[in-house]
């Protein structure tokens, strides 16, 4: 009988608190929804600052109104932490035709890769396409030396997960120009990493090493992909391309903090996205979404008078798309302040309908997230799976040992029509899928802090 | 020890036909991801017809287009089912004016409601806002009489399903018009129902009663809506409307058949959407998607050699939106013909993103919905509830007693975007969201058939 009436207690606790969380969210997803700023907020950063490549103007009017837009929701601090980022430029040529054998030619849309040189006036040679990275490395020399790669390998569309047909593909942009040039290539063209068949090339980071020579890297859009890859079918052509894109040495930028303080000040959950993006389009999913979402989520907990146990910290990344200087600057900044990182989240995948949260941790902390998953049921959040945090959070995992990381997983189905492109703009975010990505992350972030 | 063995013969058989249904799903998915013809059905139903309302010349080209399409994919029977529908038309002129009382005037969009009459030149009035239908209905003949009523009742955005808010403010649409009559107003105008605020009005059914007079009724968009009341806040203002939409006699049109027979001929699995559409936009959501989610799933079950055990009938019902005597002709139909209906399915909610299926019926056919439900995990399909099938396949609920109907359901955050609207177009449906949608529904029906 005693056990029985302990049995009675301790449910009525449990449901108790599950009641409370559960009235909670519902405030944190009526104010998302009627009373949100997170539209707005991103219709400003990405029409009154733009696209913001670390090292640009943009990319300092973007921690200015950052920094502004913090302040206005009256956080307990705001401040700026000193990064040191890549400076790459774009340029403003850029331009690439095929050339027939019959002399005619087509012009095509490229854009180059993040970290390419450029061409230095136009160069010309032979295309020489591959179907996989794979080829590539296998191909004899002779068959590349003194030719243009073009690496034409698809994105899988029969993977669900629309990030896994992009880890399929990664290299071909990542190594392309590194694996070409081993192999005495005069530059490389990419597929644009992209799901659909478009007009839009798809830039992104790509890498040297020192000792292999550096030649330039451009993506073609999908659609002239497949267009010169028929092309080659019939006969031999030629490439000839413009870039004036190059490197600049290394400029001061910065991480912008906002904090709720908590009960105990000096354990930290971090969470936010990255304020840099391509310099094209305007970083509207990537990530200007993500750090909406994040900031909005600490305005809810604010404006809803949550007193954290432990101190909410908000980071807008400075350099995750080539360089990841923020994440890791922060990593070793708060590890030699001594504070201890209780949990890190991270929203980077898009402004899209929310399906779930990975956690990227301990199997006890993967069972936890999954107990929270009746109270998400409401909102149609149902993934809860072992998986990735995010990059900026990433080096918070070496130096924290034991750590959680938490990412957050929006509908992965639109994300690839618009990563790195043009058609990355603010026009292209749906306002109330973006709304309730920022109540399922206020949602998380205060069930993080109370289970913690 | 026997049942020990016999233990495992069924744990086996039973994970033998997982085994082999995973299999069969992951073809079907395949088949709609890499050699899809969906997209491009949608496409030519767009563009190469159009919207499609009952009645009309691009509604017979519909049907045209639709026994075309499913002969070329080889069904066992093709045919049509003559039946009647009403006849309503927009005609050319469609124009509303807020005159504010200093005289000056604001050009506003707006839509006439389907069904209504027009106006016979231009009416002017005393504008009357009301912010819900039940306060409209409590109102004084005194206060409306003579005057054109403003329903200003907007979606509730805190609903997580949009549906469920269209649901709450259907009735300004539907009865807007009688309810305002019976108080003596000369016109009735309603905000849109739709979740955003923007310029497009977003027209739809609505009814008058044989005892109450009838009255010109349209839609103002949101942000028309929002802007006529916030002039009204500042003093009075008229409205100035002209309108020649008007009710022709009845037609004839079909509904659009095609079959894959099964070895019991004559029960039947009846699945489809509606293939007419308002006559603005293109009807691409609404309800080109659920038309082509269909069509594509039954090419798929072909083209896989599935050999069905029950009949599985693919109906393109006509006149949904304004009648629904496509619906209410084919139950009776097959109740004549002596069928037996096994169970029906019916996609009327967008091309968006999947997340499951609704089951109207007994508890035991939730259960074997439920049953299904790992199968789908991997294809990111979770909600499988008790709920709604869909208006199209409504009637077969009477004329068959105790079958189960099914309704597809996608993401719902998009839909009011676009439902009834200028902007339900091709463009605004996604490539692999559509796939998705009609992946999951020939996995859905070679479930069903399989199981019942």
């Amino acid at each position: 009988m005693r056990h029985f009436i302990h049995l009675i207690a301790l449910v009525s606790l449990v449901s108790y608190g599950q009641n409370s969380d559960s009235t909670f969210l519902r405030s944190i997803y009526d104010q998302a929804l009627s009373n949100g700023r997170s539209y707005e907020d991103l219709r400003s950063l990405c029409k009154d600052v733009g696209p913001r490549l670390s090292g640009s103007a943009e990319a300092e009017m973007a921690v200015y109104w950052s920094k502004l837009r913090m302040e206005s929701y009256g956080f307990d601090h705001v401040y700026l932490q000193e990064i040191k980022v890549p400076h790459w430029e774009r340029g403003n040529k850029e331009s690439a035709w095929i050339k027939l054998e019959n002399g005619e030619f087509i012009k095509v849309n490229i854009l180059a890769l993040g970290g390419s040189i450029g061409t230095n006036g136009s160069i010309e040679g032979d295309i020489v396409e591959f179907s996989h990275m794979d080829e590539l490395k296998k191909a004899k020399r002779s068959k590349v030396e003194g030719k243009i790669v073009f690496l034409n390998q698809a994105m899988d569309e029969q993977q669900i997960s629309t990030f896994k047909a992009y880890g399929g593909c990664y290299a071909i942009r990542g190594n392309g120009a590194v694996e070409a040039a081993k192999l005495g290539a005069i530059a490389v063209v990419i597929r644009s990493l992209a799901m659909p068949v478009d007009d839009h090339p798809h830039t992104g980071s790509m890498h040297y090493e020192d000792s292999i020579p550096r030649i330039p890297a451009a993506a073609l859009s999908t659609s002239d992909a497949e267009l010169l890859s028929s092309t080659l079918k019939k006969g031999k052509c030629r490439f000839v391309m413009e870039m004036d894109c190059r490197n600049f040495p290394d400029a001061v930028s910065y991480n912008v903090i906002a904090e709720l303080e908590g009960e105990h000040p000096n354990e930290i959950i971090t969470f936010g996205g990255h304020l840099d993006s391509w310099d094209t389009g305007e970083g509207a999913h990537d990530d200007g979404a993500g750090v909406i979402h994040c900031l909005e989520a600490l305005r809810i907990l604010k404006v809803l008078g949550y007193k954290p146990k432990h101190t909410l910290r908000l980071v807008f990344f400075m350099n995750e798309e080539n360089g990841n200087m923020g994440g890791k600057t922060y990593a070793q900044w708060s590890h030699d302040r001594g504070e201890q990182q209780i949990a890190a989240l991270e929203s980077d995948r898009g402004g899209f309908s929310p399906r779930g949260f990975d956690c990227d941790g301990d199997e006890k902390y993967v069972t936890m997230m999954r107990s929270f998953q009746a109270l998400f049921t409401p909102y149609d959040l149902h993934a809860f799976n072992k998986g990735y945090g995010g990059v900026d959070i990433g080096p918070l995992k070496t130096t924290f040992k034991g750590i959680p990381l938490f990412g957050f997983v929006p509908d992965s189905q639109r994300y690839f029509d618009f990563h790195h492109a043009p058609s990355d703009v603010f026009e292209n975010v749906n306002k109330r899928e973006l709304e309730l990505g920022c109540a399922a992350i206020a949602s998380m972030i205060y069930l993080l802090d109370k289970n913690l």
